[in-house]
């Protein structure tokens, strides 16, 4: 479907499951006109949950709504807190009592308007209420954008690990307006940078050459390179998704250094870093790994550490015991078995998983990059 | 796969999500031996968390956890309080917890081991612990062998409604070992048969004459008449399913007395009716509903009634208000948009899905019920 020519749209093709995302400007005003189009396949007067935080309620809550009600749905505010900490069964069971309360149904419709905890949230709910409703996300971050589009992976956290509760459940459709990233506080679009970075180095080189050729027009958010950094970073996710829906093998490499970087969150409480930032030195500990064991050459370990230099983003973990790094890397929900895999590149573009690295050698590594 | 002679196999084709119902007695002490078998694909040590409660366990679940753990699997007991109430949410992280202190991880397996609760619940915590993990049911009541194990509706209850947080999960196999229904307390085992006789209503007249004819054989729990009862249950909701899993359309037809059940079993506080019961009377009420409106004929309203009253089940619902009732039905999760959908019998072994039936038309049919 094309609505104008300013929309660049992105198929994640999953068979029976598979859906748009479309990436463009000044989206939310139209919202409810694209919404009511015969082929999306919602009547009129379908409820829609609008799951959001009273920031972004703040910013886009009333444009969207009132775009819903115009084209004659009906729109139902389901808002929680902002902030991770909120990310948790309790919102859930408050979303459900919203829902409840207001009639939806299974034909009902839940949309978030949000970043990656809204939209993780918001999914659990659509995944689980009466065994599954439409979802439909708005991501307003780059790292909602870029990464948590795509994929269909949605939890909540479990008070002794992130993620712990949830499902594969993909949206009927994304609809992505660049817009909201101008009002994106900078560390947080610098956070999302770090996704980008990463399809870079998983997959292709060129569009790593691209991120930094076009540093400069892409940090002033113009249309061409933002449009560009969003809608390759959500293709190359499509396409390894599109390979391995549940994660049984490929899809593992989009944890480029999450596997490192989960630690890093995990050890300092989630206060010192956010997720792109902990991303951001996990990717070079995993590079400096693949240097130590022969894999990648030392001129590409610089191309990873100045690219990530160049958005601004952090290099060193700081004080952490390597030990305890290790430790916290056995506890992730990736590793099975307690045998935990690493994606290390081989290359600008091309990874490689890695199952086990010897203690000693992670110690070694881990106790240069402080 | 064949184990032996004396186990019938019932095969639930769902593509990649198709799945084993093995019956037969004394399944429970070899359950280890059968799970360890190659084609399983569980590796040894593989964590099981035996779900069930302080009841079930203390009739079998030595056996089935000294058979795992002799299967060289590690077997961990996930306890949970016997009863309805404690299919919530708040059971649910109990089971969380007890899976992660225990290092369960994504090849791990929940295995259910016991009635229709414990299957739904644990069911519901296999679909979301880190996305999903493996799911066998072991099925110990009527109810739960010839309803739940088929089709993969997993759920916990919300305060304001049941079933409402909830998914679609298929189990990886089932195992019924029609011993468990010795244990099973008499009004459990006809409040089962409510379900297995909506079985012949809805699809197979020569099942229904068979539950007429054999009923002696079916109470006494007689080996051939008591597989039979399961495995055509399950093959009959099987080839419902199978045409069409998330309950689109076909699959309405299994909630033939569910909807006027439901209600039956909300208004009365989950306290006057087990489940089966109130699906019984719900069953009449439809057959009612369908005489009057020119679909069913009085004799066969007549049959119906009659192999009701044959298996000791409750006709009537007593006192309750025809307009509480409608308005009840109103807020079933099935009703949408408002609309409830009737599933109303034309002819024993056939029904048809009917979208709304005039208020008064249902008054006059609950008034006559009482």
């Amino acid at each position: 479907m094309t609505f104008s020519s300013a929309i660049t749209e992105v198929n994640v093709d999953l068979g029976n499951k598979s859906y748009p995302i479309y990436i463009g400007e000044n989206i939310l005003p139209d919202l409810g006109k694209y919404l009511k189009k015969p082929q999306m396949g919602l009547a009129t007067g379908t409820k829609i949950m609008v799951v959001t935080n009273p920031l972004v309620y703040d910013l886009y809550g009333r444009t969207v709504m009132d775009s819903l009600a115009e084209a004659g749905f009906t729109p139902i505010p389901g808002e929680v807190p902002d902030g991770e900490e909120y990310k948790t069964l309790d919102s859930a069971e408050h979303l459900y009592d919203v829902a409840f309360d207001n009639g939806l149904d299974r034909k009902s419709v839940v949309l978030a308007l949000g970043g990656g905890v809204i939209g993780d949230l918001a999914g659990f709910v659509a995944a689980t209420y009466m065994r599954g409703v439409t979802f439909i996300q708005v991501p307003t971050t780059l790292l909602a954008q870029v990464d948590s589009s795509v994929g269909g992976k949605v939890a909540v956290n479990h008070p002794r690990g992130k993620n712990i509760i949830g499902a594969f459940y993909q949206p009927k459709m994304v609809f992505t307006d660049i817009r909201t990233l101008h009002t994106l506080a900078q560390r947080e679009f610098r956070a999302g940078m770090a996704e980008v970075v990463k399809y870079g180095v998983i997959w292709d080189c060129e569009f790593f050459d691209f991120l930094v050729n076009e540093h400069a027009g892409v940090m002033n958010l113009n249309t061409p390179e933002v449009t560009r950094v969003i809608s390759t970073s959500c293709s190359i996710k499509a396409r390894v998704v599109e390979q391995d829906e549940t994660e049984q093998d490929v899809r593992a490499i989009l944890n480029y250094g999450h596997t490192f970087g989960h630690a890093y969150e995990a050890l300092t409480n989630y206060k010192k870093f956010v997720h792109g930032e902990a991303v951001a030195i996990g990717m070079i500990s995993a590079a400096v790994a693949a240097v130590r064991l022969g894999m990648l050459s030392a001129g590409n370990l610089e191309r990873i550490k100045n690219i990530i230099r160049l958005y601004g983003l952090p290099e060193n973990f700081g004080a952490l015991a390597p030990k305890e790094i290790i430790a916290s890397m056995g506890h992730d929900k990736k590793a099975v078995g307690g045998n935990i895999k690493y994606i290390l590149p081989e290359d600008i573009g091309r990874v490689k998983i890695v199952s086990g690295i010897d203690n000693d050698v992670l110690t070694g590594i881990l106790s240069q990059q402080v």
